[in-house]
């Protein structure tokens, strides 16, 4: 199928993914990780589902300097050009202003679809046809396009956008973005069908992006403005070096979505996660009869349920009597932990880090 | 301090440590493990223990051949000819036969002690006394010494033995051996006074011990006679490895101990297990505040008590909300099972076996 060559794409791939220590850990970080056993990392996959929909040659991935190793061997076929490679992390404003200078600088007609490297999304079928509705919609509008998924439970762990009126079918104005809700406020955005999941997929023209910065963040566009004359040359990376960690440490959603006049909402059904919990990974995760779920590894079990093992290097794990636990090893670090504690993790890691430094992180 | 040199000790060191998989493994058993941190693992505490008694020269280790390298490594000051290589696993009464050959061959008037290389004995000043008590007996009378411990508890998982008549203070003639009681009746045996834990420690003349092969195993006795010309000859080696694997696989216990009628018991108290449990492990090691034993490992607990953590180099283990667990890792294998089914564990390793051959064991 032909590929509109004004078409680009941003994989932003730079995230730690500390809530899945020490299974994914800052020198593996979840994205670069086969989640699911499939023999695809959440990168490639992201990868894969994007390149039926825009030229191979214009798919972007942005990340921390300290990956590039990690995303050369994961998607061997791209470019070095195609890789960005961030000095240091500075959220997803800068990464997005940056990523968009730098694709007006190759093509002022482009349009472009921004994703997390590391979600999962199961349908990618009707995932194609939102995409390309959303390229349509945005070559044709002065819009900044957000996709909303249609919620299935009241789920207290994502932020919700109330959608305005519609402008075509399944299209609307975001009335307000909201964040993480409590479970009864979340029961009734539900009920209501009028909130959707904030999934933090972006489409817009390079145009309109630039636009918004620079009404909405002025500092921000004037620090890549700088760099106008640098942006898709060879000059671009030093100049990156030397600016960007002059950027502030803001998301985009802050910076741009939340404020900007233009913003849509494409409310979409592809079965989506932001695999961001433990508990996200167990309900897209097979299960063994018992409900246990694994990754990678080699698991006899004596009356346990309901578990996650995430372990490497087809490890065997021998278990018995536990129940709703998970269990996470990466070599010199295990956690065993309540799933009903996830949220808890964090601070544990943080107990880590104050304790060991970063030896285990 | 000078030592008798017609005194000698074998070392038995060739066991495969089963019960504590997989932080014991057949690669590297429970008797080559530093299990309390101290820097020594039980084989060198082992030596360590006796080398007051008994000249190093006179400390023989026998082990099977795949541990040679360990042993040479963890002992380094003995020499190659006090190691001796058994070509296959045949129980204590084979290793006894011929290690009892070998220093009959080097010396008719040695007397010797037999001792297991993973044992726990926590008063060494009350050790020493014993063992030289247990020495000039033996030397003095035509008898098989065996060590009783004073029972502190009902234990069900040893053997016992029934004293006879007193034959000096604190040596008596057995009267006999039990296997391991039920809780019922190890309280009997405990209350009852008559009753010690049989060590499997066993001290007596080479000369006698030689003669109750002759008559009680007569076919061993007659398998190590071929052998008499290159005892303590550099032919002991191939002999061995000829003629070892033609022996039954027996205890002395079954086929010396409990049938000799010169068999006398030593009452000792010097603080000893067998360490052949997880509970024993568990019982004799230093705790947290929370109840807790790590083995070589950092470790960060939250609501998490009397757990044992057995893992090695340094690993860290976080854990939140677990109780009463044995906790074990290998590297390439985990154990997780409540510390009350610890007996359930060889059949575990049992099931690895047959899922996975000799992979993970």
């Amino acid at each position: 199928m032909n590929t509109n060559p004004h078409r680009y794409c941003v994989i932003m791939c730079g995230g730690v993914g500390s809530r899945f220590w020490p299974y994914s850990r800052t020198s593996l970080p979840k994205q670069f990780i086969d989640f699911f056993g499939t023999g695809r990392t959440l990168l490639q996959m992201t990868f894969d589902r994007i390149r039926p929909l825009v030229e191979p040659s214009n798919i972007l991935v942005v990340t921390n300097a300290d990956y590039a190793h990690i995303v050369r061997e994961q998607l061997p076929d791209i470019e070095e050009s195609q890789i960005l490679l961030e000095p240091c992390r500075r959220n997803t404003a800068p990464c997005i202003a940056w990523a968009g200078s730098h694709i007006l600088a190759l093509d002022p007609q482009a349009s472009m679809i921004v994703t997390p490297a590391d979600h999962l999304i199961t349908n990618e079928i009707e995932f194609q046809t939102s995409v390309r509705r959303g390229f349509e919609f945005v070559e044709s509008h002065d819009a900044l396009l957000t996709l909303g998924i249609h919620p299935t439970r009241p789920e207290t762990g994502y932020g919700y956008i109330q959608i305005g009126s519609e402008v075509e079918p399944g299209i609307s104005k975001v009335k307000t973005f909201t964040e993480k809700p409590d479970l009864e406020i979340a029961r009734v955005f539900v009920e209501s069908g009028e909130f959707f999941w904030n999934a933090g997929i972006f489409l817009w023209s390079v145009r309109a992006i630039a636009e918004a910065f620079r009404n909405l963040a002025p500092d921000l566009a004037r620090e890549f403005d700088k760099g106008v004359d640098a942006f898709g040359t060879p000059a671009e990376a030093e100049f990156i070096r030397e600016h960007f960690p002059a950027c502030p440490n803001i998301s985009v959603d802050f910076a741009i979505m939340e404020k900007a006049p233009n913003v849509y909402v494409e409310c979409v059904d592809f079965g989506w996660s932001d695999l961001g919990t433990w508990g996200a990974l167990y309900d897209h995760s097979p299960k063994t009869e018992e409900g246990n779920v694994t990754q990678r590894c080699n698991i006899i079990t004596y009356s346990s349920t309901g578990n996650i093992f995430a372990v490497r290097n087809e490890k065997l794990i021998v278990v018995s009597g536990l129940h709703d636990y998970i269990v996470a090893d990466s070599g010199d670090a295990l956690l065993i932990c309540p799933r009903a504690q996830e949220q808890e993790i964090k601070q544990m890691v943080k107990d880590v880090s104050d304790r060991f430094d970063d030896r285990y992180l």
